[in-house]
């Protein structure tokens, strides 16, 4: 992916609170349409958070009867016990556990806290909102209902992980659509000529990561327009992540 | 840290190939000028590779003579020994070890392949590139050398690192200066009134992969400025590095 002349990343504000069965395409062109921006030639990241609240991902707490499991991973953590039940529905395998965090792999293949699975900002103190069923159909759908005929456009569902080995949060894509989410540049050369054998940028969570300097949940801001990027190619988000078989730290 | 009305991503081209010695503000200032851009009130993220130049951090492999453990961990990865003697000179502990990567933990506490040196890129083929002695130092010191006056500004030292779980490189910080590295949202509220009681954002890595979508490797952009970024407070990229003892990834 490379660029022009620099890149403008464009806060979208003014979305009402988002509901279950809400058009979200329809209401991110018009907050778009209020700020003068126009939702072609570059990529549109759209926070977890307003996707799946359209696509009716909540779940009442109290409509939760926890497990046993769910119980004693609560009563270590000082956690509600119905929110772990959530997170274990959500979870194919606990890849880290302490007092103060759950690390899963979610039935997507994400590894994150909790299994994505989020009390804050919840229409109510007591419904979770998970993960999209499916992110990258999630991003596919958007930008097949936003996109005017063929213009060039990506759409990126991002979420906020934490990671191994540094403190705090980073954005990062859970589902991508419109362009390639890995810029290969195995076998291009470096300036002295060197071949780069391994240099494959995970373009689509610098994508998410940039846009996310402007996503501070307090703000308001759940979405961004990323324009002056050249998009290239297409592809999946999940293809980004790695095969549990080569990975290190499972 | 918070937006007024979006970011702008400058590139900063047509540095010429840095030597250990150079001054690279001065350069840096040169450059960004070419580019009518003014390097105040906003972050310049400076690639690793040019700072370590800057400073000398090079290592001829025809004057390393490499241990037993470097020769093993050469045949198991068909790696250049000399070069892996290096990283292990760089390294306090190895993270993990496979045929295909090294993850090392350097001297700094980062954790990352073959402790941050590199063979590309670097002046000759026979050359390798070491990280900064001290990244918070270096961007420091180009920040009280770039900055004009009491202008804000701030300074990341960028290198691009893999991660577990995803394929892909990121760019993350190395060093910075000039401005809270995280941002601290303990205790601010969401939209709906609720508590947000951990989300601390890596704002640094952030800007890092926000510069990195600029800088890809064959682009000749080894320098990226951040407009439209409110700085906010100071601090050492060091902070940001998670105390072992709390890490469940080591």
């Amino acid at each position: 992916m490379g660029a022009v002349s620099g890149i403008r990343l464009l806060p979208i504000r003014g979305l009402p609170e988002v509901r279950p069965g809400d058009d979200l395409a329809a209401l991110l062109t018009a907050a778009a349409a209020d700020e003068g921006i126009a939702l072609s030639g570059g990529v549109l990241v759209v926070a977890q958070k307003i996707v799946s609240k359209a696509e009716g991902r909540l779940v009442a707490l109290a409509d939760i009867e926890p497990s046993d499991e769910a119980r004693r991973i609560a009563a270590e953590g000082e956690k509600d016990p119905r929110h772990m039940e959530i997170v274990l529905r959500e979870t194919v395998r606990i890849v880290r556990q302490s007092e103060r965090v759950l690390i899963c792999e979610t039935r997507h293949g994400f590894v994150c806290a909790n299994a994505g699975v989020d009390l804050s900002n919840a229409p109510g103190e007591d419904v979770a909102v998970l993960l999209p069923e499916d992110p990258d159909a999630s991003a596919r759908r958007l930008r097949d209902a936003l996109r005017e005929g063929d213009a060039p456009l990506g759409v990126i569902v991002s979420d906020t992980f934490g990671r191994p080995w540094r403190e705090g949060l980073v954005d990062v894509a859970l589902g991508s659509a419109g362009f390639a989410p890995m810029a290969d540049q195995r076998g291009s050369r470096d300036r002295t000529g060197r071949e780069l054998l391994v240099t494959t940028m995970a373009t689509a969570d610098q994508l998410a990561a940039a846009a996310g300097l402007l996503m501070e949940k307090a703000a308001g801001v759940p979405a961004v327009f990323v324009e002056g990027v050249a998009l290239e190619g297409d592809g999946a988000l999940r293809d980004l992540l790695r095969d549990p078989a080569t990975d290190l730290f499972r």
